[in-house]
């Protein structure tokens, strides 16, 4: 008689985006005329920019006719397009990074979620704490987490790192020590960021205790300060420690297109053992390639007329995010995030919880954002609003907000 | 200090279309003047359909404005793909599939490495021999498999099915009972089929064992004959005990577009636990849907200018199998598949090893096949070559056979 995978059974439901439709639902079918602004989701809304449209058309059309046509894409990535990565992404940022050692994916989501496939089951996780889900659920789905306390919202053998306000929105050093400790920077769902000093302190971290941090890029886009990292590998020692994993979900509006990279560079080793190796053969083994057509999109990315056509998408969005920044600020909340990152996270006022400030902003603004404590624990007390929304519906929502 | 899956490493190294590719680089640096022709690869070679590039085109173009942008699709797919399978693949043909009992991915090789992982690591798989190496190696990387012994090229913990010309290259029903069973019909490599009495046989020895059986449909639209089911659900019971994987690359020429789907009944449980509420976990939080553009395109495979169109191109290649396995029975060989499957599965004469037939091929006729041992022990002393090519290069590759 065949067995399930009981690990799967450990992990708790998933309803924070399930609770907040229901609830939304509801309000609106009590207050139909009401217009409801949803600033809560993680998901773009500007279309695709007209450089990526044309690539897009012009690699359908290639496979239209047999001498253009493409079939299986080579394993790990078309070379056009690992090649502008790391001419873009890596070497014109003096970083020491090979086209060889980018592996093309359909985004970042799947490739943080199998990255802990190639690591040991008793590997120790660290996570900040509020996290994006995935990094946690993917390793209890792997086993690797021990028993969940239904109390405190988290698991046995996860080392949690909480970013409040009293750490600055960043995580401490561990005092146990992890085996892979997950990073993102900027921040999902905080917005917060940390300077490349502090992230060469995590690198050395790492180095000296034998740990692989798994860097996770994907707003790198929206970074507008300068002394703010937007690759692990302009650190010192990053090759030997850290897999990076991109997006370009954020930066080029392809969250329904898919496409990611995660990079594993040649100096990362378990003994003689290449994590390069490793991922090479699971991408050989269990993926067939990002499409064609999908690879041409990304190469458009990084010409002229697209990285222009995406700086202005990036500003339209980091506009709104000003907006809530400013505008919330200004009626007296407590407000981070938002400079580096299309994510405004704020204290909830007169001590609510997530949940009732939830209620609270759809109830007297219908305002729809997503409650902090739905990112673990240490996110109790906070709330994401996202810049991702029209700059019309952002203005209005920011309004809205004021004047309750 | 961090340590790797140590099951990776007992992975044999993969060398198949490696060493092809390097004898067949050194050929051709000796005979610079051969135009060796390839029948080796199962990846298509016809362009995609005009109903399939229209809706492409399309959907692309809806990603260009606001209105009709599409950013993260729904976790399990869309539903007029979903509707579109489930009515076309199931309901009109008389099969009890719902569309929410099915998954679109990005193609059956994923979801064939990715199912194995909602089973318990000690569950027992058994498979045909020759097989598609995705299904042993992926449970290799799990720890399910035991030890690897290079002499008879067997895993121990693996129950294997010979599938040769003494069993018609069809599986005999296992002496010992596995939990997992992978059977793909029509095949791949030996492009052999079985009857839907003997599939039925299969489903009621699974239900009756408590096993389940991952049931590979990618070349269902190969079938020309009548008595050979084109989906596991024609049989009676197979919704407690069959998952199946279909796949958009072999009827419609998606190799390089990639998409797939898996069905997962909800009548297919271990004790309480639907697979179906396990699979749609692992799609919700590991994967993030396929591209809105390719699963427009994927309905477009349904519409009646699809169909007409993918007809035609299934007959296309078709017409090379006919031409292949008639070819080669005429100039003595002994062949099999190649009638409802794209591949024919010929015996090499004069008791040459497969790898001795592929130096005889390409040196005497300049035509590149892959090794049949390459597939697994029970394929040595075979030998697979594919329609996939062109009209042309098929019929100079069987002339120049004959004319050895």
């Amino acid at each position: 008689m065949f067995k399930i995978n009981e690990d799967y059974l450990k992990l708790p439901g998933s309803y924070l985006f399930s609770t907040i439709g229901k609830k939304v639902a509801a309000f609106q079918a009590e207050h139909p005329n009401t217009s409801i602004i949803r600033l809560g989701i993680g998901d773009v809304t500007r279309p695709l920019a007209p450089s990526i449209i044309d690539a897009l058309h012009g690699a359908v059309d290639e496979m239209a006719h047999a001498e253009t046509f493409h079939g299986y894409a080579p394993d790990l990535g078309y070379d056009f397009l690992r090649n502008a990565m790391a001419l873009n992404d890596y070497v014109a940022k003096g970083c020491d990074i090979n086209a060889d050692e980018i592996f093309i994916s359909d985004g970042a989501k799947c490739d943080s979620g199998n990255i802990q496939e190639i690591f040991a089951k008793d590997n120790r996780i660290a996570v900040c704490d509020p996290v994006y889900p995935v990094y946690v659920d993917t390793n209890v789905m792997a086993g690797r987490t021990g028993t969940y306390d239904a109390r405190t919202e988290t698991w046995s053998s996860v080392i949690y790192m909480p970013c409040t306000k009293e750490t600055n929105f960043a995580p401490e050093l561990p005092k146990e020590v992890p085996d892979i400790i997950y990073l993102c920077f900027p921040n999902n769902p905080t917005g917060a960021t940390i300077t490349k000093p502090q992230l060469q302190e995590w690198v050395d971290y790492a180095n000296k205790n034998g740990a692989v941090i798994i860097y996770d890029a994907a707003y790198e886009a929206y970074i507008s300060e300068k002394d703010v990292p937007h690759t692990i590998y302009e650190c010192e020692g990053a090759r030997t420690c850290a897999i990076e994993l991109r997006s370009f979900s954020k930066n080029a509006g392809f969250t329904g297109v898919r496409l990611g990279a995660a990079v594993v560079p040649k100096d990362l080793k378990c003994g003689d053992v290449m994590l390069h190796s490793l991922w090479a053969r699971r991408h050989g083994t269990k993926y067939n390639g990002a499409p064609y057509i999908v690879q041409r999109a990304g190469e458009a990315v990084y010409s002229d007329a697209g990285r222009a056509q995406l700086k202005e998408q990036v500003a339209y969005y980091m506009k709104n995010a000003g907006i809530i920044y400013e505008g919330l600020k200004s009626a007296g909340y407590s407000v981070s995030g938002g400079v580096n990152a299309p994510y405004i996270w704020l204290e909830t006022p007169k001590g609510m919880t997530s949940w009732e400030f939830f209620d609270y902003l759809l109830e007297r603004a219908g305002v729809v954002g997503t409650p902090g404590s739905g990112f673990g624990p240490s996110g109790e007390g906070y709330f994401r609003l996202t810049a991702f929304g029209s700059y019309e519906n952002t203005v209005a929502a920011i309004k809205r907000i004021q004047e309750i």
